[in-house]
């Protein structure tokens, strides 16, 4: 049994909590003889700069880089909020993702079943919600330069952030969306603003290109991206794959995501290219946040990133039983009514971070 | 009585149907002798196109500059999908935009009481909603150099576009919003995203010192634009004004306006700064766009495009009374039952643009 190399890198907040019950799944899965791992563990964020003043080491990326997968908590919270732009929490988060090329964020929004009425929206318009959201994570305006702000005198600054998109860059994330919609209802829904943007024009043709040339047989839509806020909100479920820029990712994705009204439950994947070998770069964490106002207090919902281990099982570890397994377990738990706090209706009671690990091993 | 100057570009799709209702209000106010006006006509976007090609001619530049207010329907088709970039539809929206210096734009967000079923959010989540945008409106990625494409060879092309901010434009936008907000409910929540982009960090520095120099009565709040995206969909309620910078403006207005279900009854205002004499440019349009899919038809709703002109009576043409009873004439034609297509339940029937017109002409 191959012994998989796992960097965890619990980051801040609520992260070190849930990752714990990480942790309880992978020593329960060695334990069972399902799996076999080699863990590292590093710090990220407000917890790298606490330590040695920068939001991720040289050491810690160097671990990223060796993995097989890095397993990412989340990070931030206003104990850094002015500590410098280089060194802040996010700094990490952002340097993890361009030196490990992960060009591809895969944001699922699912709304499970047990769940729907934990949606702010009506349950017949979420219920059975399935949208993937493909988002382009190492280019836009994130990383363009420059990115600069300017004393002009009088009193005025200037700030500036430049959106860069190449025609390789547009490629492999749209190849990506068409490949991921062929294994699922073969739909990609491309999104920009072609109607104010360079880059948005870049991207229409570029993603209608490539469509012409090898998918056909998938549907193709183009929405600018305010349009698809709305529609996002009204009608969801006309959705199957959505690819977007870094920017409009990140909104429409943590939109979708609070759609299912479970945004404790969600994982994410961020992958690179496929190297000769068929090895590519991999990191899997939950689509929440660092969530300061309930750290500490031992109420998060583990389950996004225990999802998030089971995701890395299926597409970089080679254990896609393990990771069904996972998440039947999951599932089963949740059938059970268990429920952490924020997917417990109002009034009714629920349990802690922990209490649901353990649910979640014993499951297993 | 003034005479208002008022310039109408009713633009293209359901633009034109939607403004022929505004004509009949306007006529029904001279004739009961509420309000006299000098109206013109003119084209925009894509009709402009196909009459001179251009999305907005010189002399109806030149008409708008000496208007009182523009009131302006909706823009673009997929008649017009393959037209140049500088010609394309949208080009004489941003020119207005643009050559007026219309930077702040009021974007409201109101559920009303009849109507909160029509919303896909839980009626509980929606019901009283009022929010209100405020929108940079001439700065940022829509406007900043380089915005460009370059072919970069070997099938290879780069697309940039620019966000750029400086002190003054992001001060007198936060300075609206602090003052709309003092004849609200005195909360202001200011969106970036500093954490990736400079001009989010100088975004929220500026404001931070406009409120700490002359608005400390007012409550503000920073939040980034992802976790606004979020939070207005899990509980809108909580806010009161929401000011953000032109590309965030446009895609959370378009979600924000949603949540209430009913699109097509929100109208918006663009403003200038006043000059000497206390006057200022302004133009006046519905929230929804130009609905290609049912243009035509004569099923749009004209409440939005209506109330646009109460907007420009109450804000531009010092008639706050007059339009307080367009305003009341609404709500009863509302409480009456009368539904136009996109709010009327499913299964219930429905009534025409210039039914809908005829209705509230005869409420006035
Ligand atoms: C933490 C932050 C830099 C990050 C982003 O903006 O990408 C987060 O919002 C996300 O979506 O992963
Ligand atoms: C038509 C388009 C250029 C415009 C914009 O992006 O500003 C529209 O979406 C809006 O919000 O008024």
């Amino acid at each position: 049994m191959a012994t998989h190399k796992l960097l965890l890198l619990a980051g801040d907040g609520i992260g070190p909590e849930v990752m714990e019950e990480v942790k309880r799944v992978i020593a329960w899965l060695e334990k069972a003889g399902l799996a076999s791992f080699a863990i590292e563990e590093g710090l990220v964020g407000g917890a790298a700069y606490d330590a040695h003043g920068a939001s991720i080491s040289e050491a810690d990326m160097a671990l990223a880089k060796a993995a097989d997968a890095v397993i990412f908590g989340a990070v931030g919270g206003p104990k850094w909020a002015d500590v410098g732009y280089d060194v802040r929490p996010e700094a990490g988060l952002l340097r993890l993702r361009k030196d490990l090329e992960l060009f591809a964020n895969l944001r699922p929004a699912i709304c499970y079943p047990a769940l729907a009425e934990a949606s702010s929206l009506k349950p017949e318009v979420v219920e059975g919600l399935d949208i993937l959201i493909v988002r382009e994570l190492t280019g836009g305006v994130y990383f363009g330069e420059p990115k600069t702000i300017t004393d002009l005198g009088n009193g005025q600054k200037r700030a500036i952030d430049t959106q860069v998109y190449d025609t390789f860059e547009i490629e492999r994330i749209a190849a990506v969306a068409f490949e991921l919609a062929r294994t699922r209802r073969n739909k990609v829904t491309s999104s920009e603003k072609h109607n104010v943007m360079k880059s948005g024009v870049l991207w229409k043709e570029v993603v209608t290109q490539l469509h012409a040339r090898a998918y056909k047989d998938v549907e193709l839509d183009h929405q600018l991206a305010d349009s698809l806020a709305m529609q996002l909100v009204r009608w969801p479920k006309q959705y199957d794959v959505i690819v977007t820029d870094n920017l409009f990712g990140d909104i429409l994705s943590d939109l979708a995501a609070m759609l299912t009204g479970s945004i404790g439950m969600l994982p994410s994947a961020s992958l690179g290219a496929a190297d000769a070998a068929g090895r590519r770069a991999s990191m899997y964490e939950p689509v929440h946040g660092s969530a300061p106002d309930i750290a500490g207090k031992g109420i998060a919902n583990p389950i996004a990133m225990i999802g998030s281990l089971a995701m890395a099982l299926r597409y970089s570890l080679g254990q896609g039983e393990v990771a069904d397994r996972i998440e039947k377990a999951i599932a089963a738990v949740l059938d059970a009514g268990k429920r952490t706090a924020d997917i417990a209706p109002k009034g009714t009671p629920s349990i802690s971070t922990s209490a649901m690990g353990t649910a979640i091993v014993e499951a297993l």
